[in-house]
């Protein structure tokens, strides 16, 4: 991440620490961790009164804001936000709006974050749907991938839209200064693939950086910034990388570990395998953003450990420091007058 | 594969010696190497005259069928497919047609065979539209996941389909008798997903075997025997698996092999990896049938060599020995009289 042109500039991230598989106890070790690595760092913590005030009082930069409710994983997402006004989820998306944070960051239920991100936080002008953009680990440097799951269906006109943000993100949290972005289809050719892709195409050629259409190859072997696609594709594609690279490490270890000679060689390669795998591994990044929102609305992995949560405060204080919003902004709005 | 209970029942199989990126070479090293695997089988060679009458001269069961045109690996295919009548995609299709053979496969251009598969062997009754079906290594038992390409756009009725076909293929080649099939989607609860994937939910809630929705994750899982998905999708994930495993085994080279330790450990190491590698290989099965034609059509990888080609030679003669076609009838019939 590149932050260097703005480190020490303070900011403000909202975390909820009721969000999670593994609340509160990993979120708020993440928190401390993220607090002694950034200085200038401040941490507004939303979530039960005692444990978010216990935390406060014994960490700098630490603020306590009490919930009283909080919006399980499985809760159908758009009628808990209604319903749940003083959930850790909407509060938390509701301080982004009002200014008082620059941020927000949640692991819990992801659907709920989209759409009080999308209700609550509200869209920046111009922008008909946020999307998720994840970060994909490939042999050079990272891969941003959206739509990563807010939106199952879409049209032509929000995939270019997505383009223009991932370009954004890619340049405010990677540091690339003119991403190559590539449509995901079945062909390289710009008449292959759905009807949609097909349309979409047509649409993206003026988009700047836009190398047309990459194949699923592509998602992991870097040969472009941004990749685009819609929220179910993605999604999918981001799952199968989570459930293949997992798979495959476990056979290796299986392979490895199967007679006297290969244990003893395996530990050898251990820490470089561990190097490896810790590259691919998700809480690399720890959160992802949906882009399209007036604010820094981060979404962890429902798995989020410490790790993730450091690495998402991290990306968090980034982007803010980088002004990804106002580029959003800019490159809505100038997409728009074309 | 499963080819006991038939194991040497005739079976002619005609095979595209122009087809693919290696052909002719390595396409008749193959059909060599199924030719002394099963005794039962007999090639038909298609292609040009010198190639396939030289060769059919230096082997038994196998027959020249000469043809004087090729379609190219970049060419548009339909277009290829009704100009070109004496190709041997277009030819071999044919003889599947006139039940000159059991069966044909090609490594040759994959729009140019579903067409011709479409468009000359022919749909089965009552079939929208044909799936190319892929078999995907799992810890376990392969899955199979379809369509993997041939329909970019569908409908909810052909996603039935496709779970009827596939479930058929599971049983012909694979030799599972009560396959579990999964509707790949973004979330296991039925109200998740594109709306192409709801409706095709609630159609195929009565297919026996239909277990509802998997993931991205569950595609290589092993928790189901038959993933039911777009071409799109389909595509798309089937090439990421391509290149994440071949990005993986190539870092995991360059982990492994840095530093002289690490180098003597690897080579104790290699040789398990190397089965890995092997088990995770395209090759492996080296053809993919497109289902719902009126006989066995098994499309190759364009880069499939040797190995490829032998074990495609294999699959199709298991498929054929099964009645796989018979079975997909069968399966199609009683689901337009329910």
């Amino acid at each position: 991440m590149t932050d260097s042109t703005h480190a020490g500039r303070p900011v403000r991230l909202a975390v909820d620490a009721m969000g999670g598989d593994l609340a509160p106890g990993p979120i708020m070790d993440g928190v401390a961790c993220a607090l002694r690595a950034d200085k200038a760092l401040t941490v507004v913590l939303l979530g039960d009164h005692d444990v978010v005030t216990m935390f406060a009082d014994v960490h700098d930069r630490c603020e306590p804001h009490p919930t009283t409710e909080v919006i399980a994983m499985d809760e159908h997402p758009a009628s808990a936000v209604r319903s749940k006004k003083d959930s850790s989820i909407v509060v938390g998306c509701r301080l982004v709006a009002e200014g008082a944070v620059d941020g927000f960051f949640s692991a819990g239920n992801t659907g709920a974050m989209t759409a009080a991100g999308t209700l609550v936080t509200g869209r920046i002008k111009g922008v008909a749907r946020p999307a998720i953009a994840t970060v994909i680990p490939t042999p050079g440097p990272p891969t941003i991938l959206l739509d990563a799951g807010a939106n199952a269906d879409v049209k032509p006109e929000y995939l270019l839209q997505f383009a223009l943000m991932g370009s954004a993100y890619s340049t405010a949290a990677l540091g690339v200064k003119e991403p190559r972005i590539g449509l995901l289809s079945i062909g390289s050719e710009e008449t292959k693939g759905s009807q949609l892709v097909i349309e979409a195409h047509e649409l993206m050629k003026d988009v700047p950086g836009f190398i047309g259409n990459v194949e699923g190859t592509d998602i992991t072997s870097g040969v472009v910034d941004v990749v685009v696609t819609d929220g179910f594709t993605g999604n999918v594609a981001l799952k199968l990388m989570e459930g293949l690279s997992k798979t495959l490490f476990k056979e290796l270890k299986t392979a490895m570990t199967s007679g006297a000679a290969s244990t003893m060689a395996a530990a050898v390669l251990k820490p470089k395998l561990a190097a490896l795998r810790d590259r691919l591994d998700p809480d690399a990044t720890g959160g992802a953003p949906l882009l399209g929102v007036n604010g820094v609305v981060l979404i962890g992995h429902g798995s989020s450990g410490e790790r993730a949560v450091t690495n998402a405060l991290r990306v968090g204080a980034a982007v803010v420091r980088n002004d990804l919003v106002a580029h959003i902004r800019d490159a809505i709005a100038a997409s728009s007058e074309a």
